[in-house]
């Protein structure tokens, strides 16, 4: 229907998460109407912004540089680590601004349906950060779902002959929700992890 | 939060129509994670698309050389032109495959709030193309809001005089809806277009 050029943005642009070809369809007619520095702009975004990243050497965030921020930040506690599967989540955690130690980014969560074992994921690195004596403890964050549960069993299965403290983020009913609306497994973790007042 | 890189990502793609801030970070964050030969793809889809497009000196369509293919098509009608706002209400008629005639795209509608004048649309340019005797129906397609009926009216009372035939698309129940949920305008116009069966 549309002339190539839209088409093939709208291709490309379909492939991201959430843009259904509708949606990328829209979004090339609205970029195909933007003044051409506006389109420069963007792309450059996004092609110079994804050469701009490396991942950490230390902890596999992402960063610009070979460490990023947080591990290159003097002022973090060394003695924590926290494990999340993505970048993103160390965002979301940075969000509560109030952990003050560092991270370890997995790349992934165990997944033998589809292929992804131990061996593609950052543990080794992770094993090896805590052959340094600094760190006492380490906080499993990984999403809490199927694959998110599997892949913290497994790691914490791996560090408790190490001596080191593992810890697991709390389930339970999120803050501002209805019970009404919790499913029962939440529920029943809540109900389990309750604390005396 | 994000590095930088990410950031701006986020922020250039917030500026697209339905993006939010949220949204955007998130793609943002699975553009980083995409090969760099994706990225590299994506980026140049929209930067050489965009460069690649030009509106056709007929009709106004988006077109990639200097006539739009709907004019360069010998096949179509050129006794019938609908006028209609943007390049992309082409593509939504041309997807019912019924339509034979050439288009004219006005680049807008008449916006006197938003300071959107006559001289601001392709009208000029829609009267030359009627001072060629071969044209005889104008039908007015902008969208049937207050800006495209005060759009369709205007130009109505402009192309009278010069004897073209000048119709409107129907207003009516969508096909496929429920009368319920038809607003009374739309009911009321439905009524007053009723046909004999």
């Amino acid at each position: 229907m549309a002339i190539d050029p839209i088409q093939k943005m709208a291709q490309e642009l379909s492939r991201l998460p959430g843009i259904g070809m509708k949606s990328a369809q829209r979004l090339a007619y609205h970029i195909a109407s933007m003044p051409e520095e506006q389109v420069r702009s963007l792309a450059g975004a996004l092609w110079n912004g994804r050469k701009a990243i490396h991942y950490c050497r230390e902890c596999g965030n992402y960063a610009e540089g070979e460490t990023c921020e947080i591990c290159a930040n003097q002022e973090r506690h060394n003695g924590q680590i926290c494990v999340v599967r993505e970048p993103r989540d160390v965002a979301a955690i940075e969000r509560m601004r109030d952990y003050k130690g560092l991270y370890h980014v997995l790349g992934g969560t165990l997944s033998p349906m589809n292929g992804i074992g131990p061996d593609d994921l950052r543990i080794r690195e992770l094993l090896s950060r805590l052959s340094d004596q600094s760190v006492q403890e380490v906080i499993l964050a990984t999403n809490p779902d199927i694959e998110g549960e599997a892949t913290a069993s497994y790691i914490a299965r791996l560090l408790k002959p190490m001596g080191v403290r593992v810890t697991r983020i709390a389930h339970g009913v999120p803050v501002g929700s209805d019970l009404e609306y919790a499913d029962e497994v939440t529920l029943s973790k809540a109900m389990e992890g309750r604390r005396d007042m």
